[in-house]
């Protein structure tokens, strides 16, 4: 049996970075940087009134008080967005904006709140210091330097410093697009009648929601009956041209598992047991003259959902240019008991609560009930036979409280 | 002077929720369920096979082990999605592959482990108890009986087993509809040439990125020229049909702050001051005969993404059924000394690492460059003058580290 790690490492192995691409910034929420974004503009780029009041010189000024105000003849207007060069005579005032460009000459600003807010001359109560309320060209970013770095995901803090400094397009790492495979004889699709043996294709679904929840994009959805024809005739033109396909059911045991039957006789898939519950039969691979990257999940719904996080979601992170370990991983303390295979990695759904983890439900592999509260997966070593309270843990983030590669 | 908290309840005090909508299954991905979730049929539908292996009655099996076994005839095959009843004659077995429909008469499993794997007879080395490998129907979801419940936010897992339930539409919270409106002269789209005193409307796609970060849905944007005709067109008729409007800029002391003279006609937005640094200026009310809710968020970009966080936000959730009190504020540690104001409330952009959080640059509210890689607003009440080393503050987490309200 392969240990976790090593059928990881087998599925990473078959993926790259798939490149970048530019996208308007106001596209780009959520999307990884694949270079740094430098500046095209100084930021502030003129320098400017941090206040509404009055453009001045400080030594104009000098000696001004509550008791003994200063009154200036007021010149005129500088607005924000005036775009002439305004020029402050000495001992005069000019009424400024906040963020209006500074007058030639100007020194300072004082604030309408410090003075009688006058139109034709004002009353001045403060002598400012040389540079009071004024923002200084560059003082913030200059243009050519690097404001966001690559590897970042865009937030909506980063937009706002993108586009202040008048980047428009982004280069960010192509998102992953995904293939999802439902295999199975007995699935039909959800709302219709269910006949006796019947069940509803909900990994189908699931799997859907796991890649768009990790970032990534559903390339196309396929449900596949249990003929290897139908199966043949897909692996030879993947619907949605794919980076991936991951497929779920069809990989046990069973003499129907045609999944398995039918990516065995290429050669480029293998099919392995993992050192993990639930999710012990796995597969990966590559298929065609492209070398297409499959992953193989088992059907059983909460295997395929533990799977996707530990084998897929890695796999997408590598692909979206992303460091596969950086997985969110973090250490809580179990708030229960709970036992656990020994040989076996046991992936235990727990509910995290202030650092304390507890089970979440039922555990077995079809359970479905307790999946959708679980926040994260414990894991138990193999080496370990049970869980005590107070026990450390290390646990996986699920998706929807993890980031995933987009 | 309002206080952060009287003017939280002021904003909040202008929306309610806006109500549900029905959604498919998949599609549902990140909605928030406006009503409890209840199962259409049992999980598991019918009793199955836990494994791929030989469907037997215990009792045949009574005494097989490793050095006794049993040899049973094998009567043919039960396949997963196999509709037939089968019946299993006493003495006999069916083979059998996970997920298939146990056959009457059937009261065990064995796994194909413990067996030659015959398909004619088969040979089993282990003697079940009754019930073994079996999944009994409604072991893990009664029909009836709910599974999702009103007001969790729709994740991979609730998509699975909502549609394992044959659940296939779900009625979740309408999204808030969100016009976005900036304001001034001095604003040109990202990408243009900037004259002197011009600068990039960021804040236009900032606030369209808070509001898609946030869950919500950019009904519109729109940029205004400080001219009234424009701003009372816009009111008239505001574009995208929205739930809500935000305007940023025009709201301060300035003479040219045309949002606040041509909403302060109408009567019924009031402009106040709010104990907040950044962000002092703040206006909420409504327009128009519908009473259309408007927030009018500071110019300066920081106050505007500081003042997003502190009052749309909340509006956000409770318009999209949510607490808007469930902030997913947190307590940190300070882990520097920074100054704060006295008298406000000091909105610091921390980033957070392990429970302590330190600024995460300049401070000023024109300075976007720190502003990308903050992860919290750590919030110093107005009666501090300072943060030291150590000391507790409570922190809100910032958009892309908090799901905000879909």
């Amino acid at each position: 049996m392969r240990t976790v790690a090593e059928h990881r490492a087998a599925v990473l192995g078959l993926v790259r970075p798939l490149g970048s691409e530019r996208v308007r910034v106001g596209a780009a929420l959520g999307r990884v940087l694949a270079e740094d974004v430098v500046a095209v503009v100084d930021l502030p780029g003129f320098d400017n009134s941090a206040m509404d009041g009055y453009a001045v010189r400080a030594a104009d000024l000098a000696g001004a008080s509550e008791s003994t105000p200063v009154v200036l003849p007021v010149d005129g207007d500088v607005a924000a967005g005036d775009t002439t060069r305004h020029v402050l005579a000495p001992g005069h005032a000019l009424r400024i904006m906040t963020g209006a460009p500074l007058p030639d000459g100007c020194d300072a600003v004082v604030a309408v709140e410090v003075t009688d807010a006058g139109a034709e001359k004002v009353s001045v109560r403060l002598a400012p210091e040389v540079g009071r309320h004024v923002r200084h060209r560059g003082e913030d970013v200059r243009a050519g330097s690097v404001v966001l770095t690559a590897g970042a995901r865009v937030g909506p803090g980063h937009v706002a410093l993108a586009a202040a400094s008048n980047v428009a397009e982004l280069v960010v790492t192509r998102r992953p697009r995904v293939t999802v495979v439902s295999t199975g004889d007995e699935l039909v699709p959800v709302g219709g009648v269910l006949e006796h043996g019947q069940i509803v294709d909900s990994n189908h679904l699931m799997l859907r929601a796991l890649v768009e929840a990790a970032g990534a994009e559903v390339a196309a959805g396929v449900h596949l009956r249990d003929d290897a024809d139908a199966v043949r005739a897909f692996l030879a033109a993947p619907d949605g041209d794919p980076d991936l396909v991951i497929t779920s059911g069809g990989v046990s045991m069973g003499v129907y598992d045609t999944v398995k039957e039918v990516l065995s006789e290429d050669g480029g898939v293998e099919f392995v047991k993992v050192a993990m519950r639930p999710g012990m039969p796995q597969g990966c691979g590559v298929v065609g003259a492209t070398g297409l990257p499959v992953v193989t999940l088992p059907g059983n719904p909460v295997s395929s959902y533990v799977s996707f996080h530990v084998f897929v979601l890695p796999a997408l992170r590598r692909m979206a240019g992303l460091d596969p370990d950086d997985d969110g991983a973090f250490e809580a303390v179990a708030g229960a008991s709970w036992p656990t295979a020994t040989g076996r990695a046991e992936m235990t759904r727990v509910v995290e609560d202030g650092g304390v983890v507890r089970p979440s439900g039922g555990q077995g592999s079809h359970v479905l009930g307790a999946l959708a509260e679980a926040t994260a997966l414990a894991v138990a070593p193999p080496e370990v036979d049970g869980i005590s309270p107070g026990d450390a843990l290390r646990c996986l983030p699920l998706l929807g409280h993890h980031r995933g590669c987009g």
